[in-house]
């Protein structure tokens, strides 16, 4: 049965998987000397314009703490939303690591906008407080929704004012590049982001991550801080193929606006039944919907999904999801409401 | 032409890679909740002996810096040979991800005897001074050498003694069962030793390792160091599949062996060509050896190796690598030395 | 002009000036193996049970962040008050010293709930999140507000039940048992406390902190904790010393109750004027009170003192404030309400 | 009995007592806004030059940890003396707090040359290492001995070159200036240091030193690297109006060459005995003495000093240190040879 639960439980793309095995053929120097990492940079200039640098790195965490650590002094502060997932998912690697202090502001569902980082945004001199040096936003959010390029261009102008910078947590941004259809620069560099966790696992690669830094200034000492946040991949040919794949092309793009299809579709089956309210607007691939106790027991019976906090159902489609899965969900819970 | 610099210019083993093709069919639970993750218990089991645990991780220094913490207090100290890869290698993730001190200590050809670990094995109760708290030996140890059973039953007995626990840099832990031609298990649970970090990529993995911890109170919150240390793959079974091809069968074995084969053969021609000079005992999958700076030079516009900072050339050998390299190899130094 | 601006504008109490120089005489052992330090211990018993062990340290940041270590693994979070001095005015030392998280909860007048604790009180086996282990309270809260024994007593209840510890901010707790009229032990100790960070500074020492250890398994590893953390006085006498001066006889008190009956007296005048209006129960030396923007602003040309993010004006008193300075500032305010 | 086990077994000078006396009228702003803080920026330039700007701290291991961030990236390392405190005496401090590598290397008496910065400085574009960014130096060393102003200059010459920084560890530099009979610029500021950690608790402070800017760019995020570091002091007036007891005069040099020449006097005294001899140079406040086990453990019953890891003696003087307490010293070496 197709789960629900998240967009990694998808195995690789089959096009992903081919890339890996027409890599293998023979040595390559590692850490980042092959021919294929190489290439991968012009690829990430097509996309995000020539000033773009790409990092890959191993997941999604060691991406967001790689890059904000890169944006922020010793003593910097990171300004984002309550639920963002350098916040809330990722066991205080950015703390842990990067000594960083999150600043956490609520949100409009999962979206931070102006008056949310004036909340934090202040005290830049005074030493007692962590410095505010970066907003980061995620793109698509964690509850599926996605900031138009005005949206993040506004924020970008306030932080910029104010000496800090915009870091885009992208572990589904080709889903945001497919709702808004829109070219990845569109609402990165040219609405003024500093630097991208770029993801590639969520969108149907293995493994792998990059982070993709806009400004060039911060390329200073990007090395030194993937190697030293254990980040640094031996064979890092095997990474660069996935992303050629996925980005050399279409295959990005194909598979984020099918998994916004399906949740599109899912939204809206499951939103014309009595008794299910979607939680938030479903703009990429996650639907929330508010479901009655014993409606939700039921479904878990024969689907894979998780309970938010909020207990709400948190439902994923992915690039692999059918209509037929689709369809599967909103029968069911058709007929659990109905009991 | 092949590489000599380094087992991680290979890529990956085709058994593996077919491994990963097989694992990719249809969706499974992330972060090591799937079948394959569970499978491999089995397997580390059977390799290791009923205690063992295998934590799955992305990388080499991910596993020895997750291992290392698991082993130490927040104020601990981790002896360790002064060429070891936790110490010259990892850009300090040790040092600032786990807030460790090493305590380096010299060795003989790449291996600590007792009376290097003595050197540091002092202070246990003088704040002023961090408190050692782990041995860690490299097996195979980064200069090509193995340790026997009893060389690592000796240190471990005298830690254990000191209430320090005995860690095993094993990136090469393969290579070093193939030399001694001895389960996993001689040489580490049955020789003291509490956790190893296991070796899968210069085997011929793409990527990942694992943390084997085989005194069971190290479990101990290991799954929260593993995520806030940035190592947790998503779509673990890809790192388990491959894992499974390795050591559910005699994979390891075979490449291992046949990399340590290639070394033996590349010494053994070279070791007896007036002018060149094996460095240490080639145990392993390593030659070092020292020749003539034209020599050296001559043989670099024709093959890729590292000048090690001793002035010796390091060459390594893979589980791709053939009698017709090596023999090129040992014919193109004849050729440089005679000139 | 005496400053409302904080307490630790003042200087130093002369009784515990006195302490000092009669420690001055000849060489004692450094790092706390004194004869003053040793007296010390038998002190803080007497106050807090025969539990208590005190670990003089340098200043409150350094205490807490010492105190929260001990109560915290590697990937342990803690729970407290979003207006905490930890979270807002300690530049991130828990998050970059100790690599803890922060989880921080609403208040109400300064002062947590179980309804708050609850907020974050979950999860406490999900690696991806970094697990609760310890609920911080400030005893006397950032606001001039004091928990009542009953109200510690049920939240530590409720940690315990959960595998978490109760750690006290006590940078101002005598001002708190002053208010409360009881023992230190009833509100730490007998409430279930298990670690306390013991203010002096704010009560009239030079310098100086302690943390207090009321429950005995948090003792293993302080002494490592506090060192490595750059907390450990190398002529240690003199904290001590200072310590015994406050503690060894009720100077403490007499200092701490006469701070509290300056911020009521200072209350009471201020209250009643029409425009005034006292934002929280003024409990120990504290008073915010809200003042149109011109009075503020007629204020500050004659008084020392912050005004608070919420627009309030933040007056504290201390042990070397006087009713005659208590007046001056009643005096002026009403001046200033009635332009 | 007086102790020889270090000069911080001293108490404070009476005029640095006096001192804090005088500064204890009334209120002063907090955190370093003080009149005595202001005053202690120009008797720093006055010893250091134009360009110094002091900062002071809380403890030596405070000032060396805050002085080191602020001189290397998250990526940095630091060559220092094996035996230097940042690696021996600081429970890792560096690593913990800074994340910072040490590379330590041998000295010829404590002290570093240009051969043993050159064993560590190299690989300075190679990720897989941290970045040589700092050498730091003890003046006066851990063994008693002295950098003259050329050997340092010539240290920082080749740290220079190599866009690295050069820090002083001047616990005992008064000791060092007093040796030397030059003023603190001639070694520091025009040899080329960049910052330095000065000292003020070894040489009769109750506690307290300064982390003290001489190369300007260093200043950037100065207070927040010494807040988040927990070495901010509140009521810093009472640091600061020690240091200028200290140095707003001569009370530095007449107490430091004291301690010099009560070392010297023992070392004089007993290095004409036979069976003992001096091991290092005695150009600061410590002597070094290798003696027969018998004779030490005479010693060690009447008097207090630590026995060094190389099984010498070390005995050091202080400001406070008699000839009566050193003739008695030697009276009782003399004694116990003789048995």
């Amino acid at each position: 049965m197709t789960s629900f639960a998240s967009d990694n439980h998808s195995g690789a793309h089959p096009e992903v998987l081919a890339a890996i095995a027409a890599a293998n053929g023979g040595h390559e120097p590692s850490y980042g000397a092959d021919s294929y990492t190489g290439r991968l940079q012009d690829v990430f200039r097509h996309h995000f314009g020539d000033t773009a640098r790409a990092y890959p790195v191993l997941n999604g965490t060691g991406a967001n703490v790689v890059a904000l650590q890169a944006a922020c002094d010793r003593w910097g502060a990171v300004i984002c939303a309550d639920g963002a997932h350098i916040n809330v998912d990722e066991c205080a690697a950015p703390e842990k690591v990067g000594g960083l202090k999150l600043l956490p502001v609520p949100t409009s569902h999962g979206k931070i906008d102006l008056s949310g980082v004036r909340r934090e945004a202040w005290g830049f001199d005074d030493e007692h407080r962590a410095r505010p040096q970066v907003v980061s936003l995620s793109q698509a959010t964690e509850l599926g929704t996605v900031y138009t390029p005005d949206e993040i261009r506004e924020v970008a102008g306030f932080a910029h004012e104010r000496d800090m910078l915009v870091h885009l947590d992208g572990a589904r941004l080709a889903n945001a590049a497919a709702h808004l259809g829109e070219p990845f620069r569109a609402f990165t560099t040219d609405a003024g982001v500093d630097l991208v966790s770029f993801g590639g696992t969520k969108n149907g690669m293995l493994f792998g991550e990059a982070v993709v830094v806009l400004n060039p200034r911060l390329n200073h000492g990007m090395d030194y801080l993937r190697k030293s946040s254990m980040q640094l991949i031996s064979k890092m040919r095997f990474v660069s193929a996935q992303f050629l794949a996925l980005l050399d092309g279409d295959l990005w793009l194909r598979s984020a606006s099918h998994a916004n299809a399906m949740a599109a579709r899912l939204a809206e089956g499951v939103g014309a039944l009595p008794g299910a309210e979607i939680g938030h607007p479903v703009q990429a691939n996650a639907v929330f919907v508010g479901l009655p106790a014993a409606a939700l027991a039921a479904l878990h019976e024969r689907f894979d999904f998780y309970d938010w906090p909020t207990g709400e159902a948190r439902w994923m489609t992915s690039f692999d999801t059918t209509a037929e899965d689709v369809d599967a969900l909103v029968a069911a819970t058709r007929a659990a409401l109905s009991r």
